[in-house]
């Protein structure tokens, strides 16, 4: 695939992953938490951020603060995990080297999570957070709705809820590899399962199955933003690698988006697993991704 | 006891480890390796620092970098757990808090664990980065080793393999509740077990016995500190919590490296857990104490 050496760190964590959820079928949710919040280690520390614990609106969060950033500029970072694992920690250092790269600052939550907390919980406390953002001052067109696999869908399903409810939308949304087809029926399921050395079918229907919970439908525009009405939306980057078996909901969404007149681009990385935007630091084909977001976000 | 409601919040996660290790005997190292990594959660973001993802003599490591803190000083901080379990990533924000209260940086390694690297991998690596720190142009007296638990141990036993080298001192040790004694013999190991909610004779057991391997000694003073000669030792900062099954390894080394003429400061916190400075930014008994270690370490 010509693709760097470095990158492989990212690849063999999500095979130790899978082998060890594949050797402990019983693997507790507190063992599965832990596990995932292994995601941080492919990332180096991005220098010349500091870090501050907060809460808003209720929900504790992780500030990135790099040197020199516009401080009136905000990353809403949803993390992924399946709406059920990963954290603000898993996902600081990626955050980290968005916001460096894009000259603002980010805010990492830990929504609630899933089976204790399922839909639509994830997207109230996103909500809530982007309206206490507008209470301490920022502008809506200041802040920039992001978050990866599940996390993107956050992301993007936060700005159709805003929508919804009347609040002005975001200046932007970016979303790495987002999970959103929660019906399961996207082709690279199949196609890329081969290649994909993490996300299955099974692993997607055991977390829908704890996201969706009893009530929740598979085919809410708010859950599966695959069927939401793009109309108005800010303008959006999607990003995906070529091995992943979400690929086409990357591929997906951009379509949709752009029939709705949505300013969208899509950037699919040759050879690259599930948000591989976090070998930040380490590979080059996250590095050189970053770049490109930095000068979409900044040729506005 | 009179302790803090927000200590309890690392009563309450070692509770929840010793919950699921009890639960599950059989998990294995690398479970145990991503539980542990949790014990990052206690420690809030300390403002204010910056890291740096480094590599000093082949050993992975990450940099604190507090602004406005001395860069001539250094803190070269060893992470406790065992020499199993635990890493440069669960112990940043410790090590940033300890940096930013003594007006230093510090650089947290990523030493080799056991059982893959028994006795002495471990110490190999810390003096290792030791000599690198120096060939960096850190002088020996600008040097702090600092570390918790086990790596409270190698704080001191990297100091005494240097005098054994004959390579100058560093000019300060701080330890947090060390881990010394491999023969497990210590009485607090008994008398305090029903408060400890972490450290057990079978846990110490099970890790000692990776530690040494089969060819390493009980009483290699490298290895158990408690067997040590003292003489010519830096200034020495030791604390633990008067909750734990590790107390006396305290208060022990207090009065060996007295009796040698050391200049030593023990401080118990009533009530406290292992490594109860984890709690930095989240409960004052930890913030008290960081600010004692200061006023120490700036009243030399």
């Amino acid at each position: 695939m010509g693709t760097s050496p470095q990158s492989d760190f990212l690849r063999a964590l999500y095979q130790s992953w899978s082998d060890r959820m594949a050797a402990n079928p019983a693997m507790t949710l507190a063992d599965l938490r832990s596990l995932f919040d292994e995601w941080h280690q492919p990332t180096l520390e991005p220098e010349g951020v500091t870090y501050k614990s907060d809460v808003l609106a209720g929900v504790e969060a992780i500030w990135a603060l790099p040197h020199g950033a516009d401080t009136k500029k905000v990353i809403l970072y949803t993390h992924g995990g399946g709406f059920a694992v990963g954290s603000a920690a898993s996902h600081r250092k990626l955050a980290g080297h968005l916001a460096k790269h894009l000259g603002a600052t980010a805010v990492v939550i830990d929504y609630r999570r899933a089976p204790e907390h399922p839909y639509p919980a994830q997207i109230e406390d996103s909500t809530a957070v982007y309206k206490e953002l507008l209470a301490r001052g920022f502008k809506a067109a200041d802040i920039v709705t992001s978050g990866d696999s599940a996390g993107g869908n956050l992301a993007i399903s936060t700005v159709l809820k805003l929508r919804q409810d009347g609040v002005a939308l975001p200046g932007a949304v970016i979303a790495f590899s987002p999970w959103l087809d929660m019906e399961h029926v996207g082709k690279t399921l199949q196609t890329n399962a081969a290649t994909d050395a993490l996300v299955s079918k099974a692993v997607l229907e055991g977390m829908s199955g704890m996201f969706l919970g009893e009530k929740g439908s598979r085919t809410d525009p708010l859950a599966n933003p695959l069927k939401a009405d793009y109309t108005g939306f800010p303008r959006l980057y999607i990003n995906a690698g070529s091995a992943e078996t979400l690929l086409d909901n990357a591929q997906d969404l951009e379509r949709i988006a752009k029939a709705a007149g949505v300013n969208v681009t899509l950037s699919v990385v040759d050879g690259m697993q599930h948000v591989f935007p976090f070998l930040a630091g380490r590979a080059p084909e996250a590095d050189d991704e970053l770049r490109r977001i930095a000068q979409w976000f900044k040729g506005a």
